[in-house]
């Protein structure tokens, strides 16, 4: 298909960078949610709000790429990328549906270890996001990447503990759905942090 | 790869409307199954059929695919497209199944409305569909769009209020397990239909 | 981007055999846990091990495509190829987490059929990868693609019927919420077999 007569140029990073502000947001919003044990209302709805808004960036990506003609990564890059950035916010959302629908209250321990590692791996794909501007950063952004592996790594070692733990002392089943989920749907956004460091270092060795 | 010699000319509208007419087929078998309160074996087996003639028309569209030369839309457009058109269909046969083996019988209201908004959505994607035909069309799939996302968020609001009344007022954890899936599954199936309706917007906007 | 002046050949044969072994082998420790009834720690660890050293070659592959300039099949295979293969170990390594954490001992008939049926699928994608070598080898291919199919519906209908009888006859939630999720991981790794089927069948297409 031709991509008629276009050959503009677009720099992606900046909207890169308002999805993993929007990331920020919501996953700091998650970390107060574990940390006060409650499912405000304000607080749900601005991470619903986030969540709108970052589908809104995605779209305008998505729309820029078929648009441009020279891309500044590879075209799938770019779409994988942006995808996966959104993915993070709608996944936070999700999560903190389920609080919200399982109605939990009470502070967990191990959701706030959760959310206080989801917010390390969010920052970390901050600074790989942002170090993608300039090559010259290629150091900054490897360390990154390895900090995201990292906590993916502790993120499924706290998820199998907590499981383990669930099916060891809990006897009402119904508790044992719930928490399941919730451990879980934590662990999937480390998961798509990994998947971001993924494209990052697959987008900085078609660089070398 | 070379695809030797072969700039041959394919029109894929036609395979693209037989995969979601058999959409329509599957989802009409679902709302009866929904409205009678019970699997019978017919219908189970029509569900079933109807996932295998999808898949032949799923693996007809690749094979052309690569057969193919001058395509009408992007490559990698027509591919995700015919995987998701598919994927409807896969999704419906898992539901129908799914209640099948939970043994659910009698008529629960949120699933029969459950059925038919997605029958709805599957109607809005034959519309989308056939629009591609032709770029006049165009106003129309916009529509069909802009209706099948609406759709999604009634389904996604339906489905958070059905788990919220289920870990509410179901004692039984067992029958918790079922529902919980079940409604999850059909949810599903909307948000297939969702992804169509992006395809299909990436395809208007390349075109534009 | 340009890939520059890089017009490498790389053979990608002997990557994508190094990772069907490693699944051999997991899928060998699954089914000797499978027998003997028990997470042992020496398999346990192998299965991990197995999963990290897939992983790498994975690594190793979407290094080489970038790097590469003249592939032996499309792009876009290899590294659909690549991820599907490293997606069994992945899974048969979620699956022995699964058992771990559930402790579940004991020997189940069921779990030993399934066992058995991915270390057949897994066998079948053996002949089907090493056949992509020698394009004469096409018919052995294509048989192993047909048994890599038929094992996947063999082990559909297992997970249908042991789910079945799950919610006929057990009566604690929490078995069943473990047995439930063990046979649905289980079966997942045959539909992953069966998605490297599909991107065999799609290179032989294309070859043809």
């Amino acid at each position: 298909m031709w991509r008629k007569f276009l050959p503009r140029e677009f720099n992606f990073n900046e909207l890169f960078e308002k999805q993993i502000g929007y990331a920020v947001e919501a996953a700091s919003c998650l970390r107060k949610i574990a940390e006060s044990g409650t499912v405000d209302e304000n607080t749900f709805n601005k991470v619903k709000t986030l969540e709108h808004q970052c589908d809104e960036v995605t779209h305008e990506i998505m729309g820029q790429l078929n648009k441009t003609f020279i891309t500044p990564f590879d075209r799938e890059d770019i779409h994988a990328l942006a995808k996966e950035l959104d993915d993070i916010v709608d996944t936070i959302n999700t999560l903190v549906n389920r609080l919200k629908v399982f109605k939990i209250t009470g502070v967990d321990k191990t959701l706030v270890e959760f959310a206080s590692v989801i917010e390390d791996s969010v920052h970390a794909v901050v600074q790989a996001i942002k170090g993608l501007r300039d090559m010259r950063h290629v150091q900054s952004v490897r360390e990154a990447c390895v900090e995201i592996n990292r906590l993916e790594n502790v993120g499924d070692a706290m998820r199998d503990r907590v499981h383990g733990e669930l099916f060891d002392n809990e006897k009402d089943p119904i508790t044992i759905i719930k928490w399941k989920e919730i451990y879980q749907e934590a662990e999937t956004i480390l998961d798509i942090c990994e998947d971001v460091a993924h494209i990052v270092e697959t987008i900085l060795m078609k660089q070398a």
